[in-house]
């Protein structure tokens, strides 16, 4: 954290009040697009037909593309996928496995309207920190999902 | 796929910016009025009072009938289940047996809004793609939900 | 329009039951990210951070994306714009100017809760139908959203 | 209005407590079925794309048919416009005109999510009781909406 | 069923467009305010505070009342239960038993986003027919939500 | 304000964190009843059908009926006009009369999907604080809407 | 409760119609904010980004704070624990309990928008009615939440 | 811009899937927190109570406070009112002037759910870049409600 206005604040007895701020990052548009694209490749491969969607990590749309055949609940999911992986900041095979176990953690989908707890969504870290996260849906099978996700970010980000 | 404009992309050098369309079919307004129609009377047979519902591809209504005692719930219903299985490309009965096998699948009602996983929705075929689904609510059981709309689809779409 | 199964349907009578199909186009998703790679570089050009969208013609999202710096409020106005272009078959700005001259027509914003009628959305024809919509949001003015939005469409679609 | 149970109230005392009932009417859902058929058929004969929606007395949807080539933004407003005829009992041309003189009415719109005030729906009577309301959306031009929503109705109901 | 206009219609050779109307029956508002202030009482008596909804056969509120240290779940839950059970024509208790001996039946509750299954809900019937429906929420248990609603049915309508 | 647990702070130097409690006050469940009937009758009386709504100071829903021929777009407006003048503490016309003035305060609706500015709504004080308002809405005029409201708090709170 | 111009009810005969207010009471801004505060610091002690809402008996937001690395999801989540434990007037762990035991029960999450039953939420009571609730959300774990819930009433409500 | 793995995008030759990320701040949770004390407490001092909210650059809410007294109206007001200084990047004075000129920019309330014009809402920077909103709603005259947000911003931020 770094002060607000350093000089300022030197002259203030205030312990609560400090003026900080918080530096966070987020991936660019272009890097944003290129997940998008390597995503819908990697599932039309194999010919399924899906929607990606790319969130940063405050849950806000930064790309997304859905396949000529993909359906309206696979463009959602897709979006709901990344979201929340982005801001519970696991996978959210994690947390469908975890409902598996405890079936009254179905409660989690009442957290937010975009939550969604099916395979396909993954957290994109940077430095240690989650900045963004990827949706995946529309493949016949949610492990299908999550591997077009992790196909996407092994080409655009670890190469 | 079809080139947009054939000529002009030949003097073009890009790869990934080929302009193209993708061709996709609907059912007439004409021919979805009959599978509401067809479907509400297959239905009244039986006293069974419902609502029946048409969507095209993309999930949007195309034609929709409420019987005079079909109360809001099942009129919802119907529209949702026809989404659902126009969307999703399989009967909403498929869906149903997977989550009785996998109840952690309830979560797939959380894909979209529209999601409803109860028998009673039929995707719409046309020369081997889904163009539309149908959707019945209101019968006391879901197996009759969908046996009205298969005598609406056997009746308009298979004479 | 074509017959939906010629020979079955030669056996009946029914007139009002034709089952019909009718054909339409979309554009490919690759062509669509083209649309929005280049919506936001003809922004970026001249410093403005904007979300570019674009929708198939049943006002479904089909490719996306928002410029690092761009708010949450363009995000949704970019979809917004595409989806009322690609609706309505009309640039926002034919109905911005409409209302400007009847205040009355502000109820227009009433007929769907995606209409927003600010110039920057497009409609996008193939064959003389339209077949899309692009929306533009962000730049400091509606005629610079649509001037980014025209980029697009004639670097990718008219060259 | 007709005692609920005659006998039994004459049993008691209790002045407030009368059990009462009230009687109406709707549309039968063939009726209803034929009003968006013809409605649907008015505008064709001048290639006029539209959406026609007929909902009851308390503004829940009975029948509804989409043109092939009629956008989302006309089927929500087909459904506004019929609602909001019903249940203010008067043609929203009517309002639309008392806006255009008291602009600050635009506030009708925010009485209920489905009013629209744009022309194009009509209440329908029975017995001079308002049962029912067609709503008409996606000609190029409110009085032409309305221009088929009277020619349903007089053509299915003042025969 | 009666006709529409009779006399207009016998000149007619139409057999799809006969122009019918069918009648229904609610309850007044004076009869629906008198079964809320019986249902706060019966519940009072115990010292619950609950919220009581009477809504007509469409679903749309008719009277309400909420105790005042009754929460805005439980007026929420009043409103969705009364909704449940005057359009599914059943007790709400009748379907809860259902879910509990067929969990996959949770995905009811995405029929409509009023429906609630949690005892407490029961239609009100005239001749035969559910006309209206009363919700009770808020007591410490769904069985004494039903008594209270038993309660006020019992007073009102059958003394 | 009174202190929260008083012996207890006595022991705590802390300045900001003084734990208080307000007091506020809100209308009987059985007063607002009566104000819903009286409403209801003072616009009966004129042959009005209409909807009236008591809502508490934190603008949830306390008491409701609706008129046996009222639509749902005035038991919406009703509520909504209740809310806006409880939480605004003014009456619905003295903002009406504000927009009248000053159209680009039209954005006052915007506040809160519930602000309704339309004349029917009415704060209801008790010793000089707002506790409550009342919403009337479905009589042909603001100025009825009113005038219902202000004859239901003149005979049930100022007798 | 008091009556509302007892001289004035002096001269009326009705009974029904008695015009009482009831008291209640309320957390003042300045605890809702220490209380934010402290929920805050108690989870960050263990390195917990959480957000941290304050309620209201009638579910309306008083306080909020969210953590500089807490996603919407939590903040969002807090909120929903803060209305669930103030509306329905117990610490949401007891209902996630009941769920546990009674699957059938997940239907509670259908009495309103707002109910979330997940651990984290706490009623906050004073002289033995609930007056608000607190909401925690964004530990690894329901059972953390509450902590830090209990550590910032402790602290300012009960030192 | 940084880039993402430095040492592994050399390897690539890919010139259009640069893996970027872009840097950017957001007030501590401290900082909002006392902003909102401050905010309330200008506004206090007039006898105003306010709702006061801080927003992130994204939009989503970091810190809120309501005065004892302010209604529902102007909490989601001020959560309205900071989203759309922060989003737009400009105060809503700004924009509220704009509408007075220009009308038809009504349609700027459009863009998003969230977008409220009226005065109150103003951008918070940090080196010269928007990193949150600030938004105060419940004075009585938008003025009152900017001179509250910006009262804070000189205490907490300029000291």
């Amino acid at each position: 954290m770094k002060k607000f206005l350093t000089a300022a604040l030197l002259s203030t007895a205030s312990i609560t009040a400090t003026a900080e701020t918080v530096a966070s990052h987020a991936l660019s548009v272009n890097t944003a697009l290129e997940l998008v694209k390597e995503g819908l490749a990697a599932c039309a491969k194999d010919n399924y037909h899906v929607s990606v969607a790319i969130v940063d990590h405050s849950g806000n749309l930064k790309a997304f593309g859905r396949h000529n055949k993909s359906g309206p609940h696979a463009a959602e999911g897709a979006k709901r996928k990344a979201f929340s992986a982005a801001s519970m900041e696991e996978s959210t095979e994690f947390f469908f496995k975890l409902i598996q176990k405890n079936p009254e953690l179905q409660g989690l989908h009442a957290l937010h309207d975009n939550i969604l707890i099916l395979p396909g969504g993954l957290p994109i870290k940077y430095k240690g920190e989650v900045i963004a996260g990827i949706g995946v849906s529309g493949a016949p099978g949610g492990d299908l999902d999550t591997a077009c996700a992790e196909a996407a970010i092994s080409k655009v980000l670890n190469k």
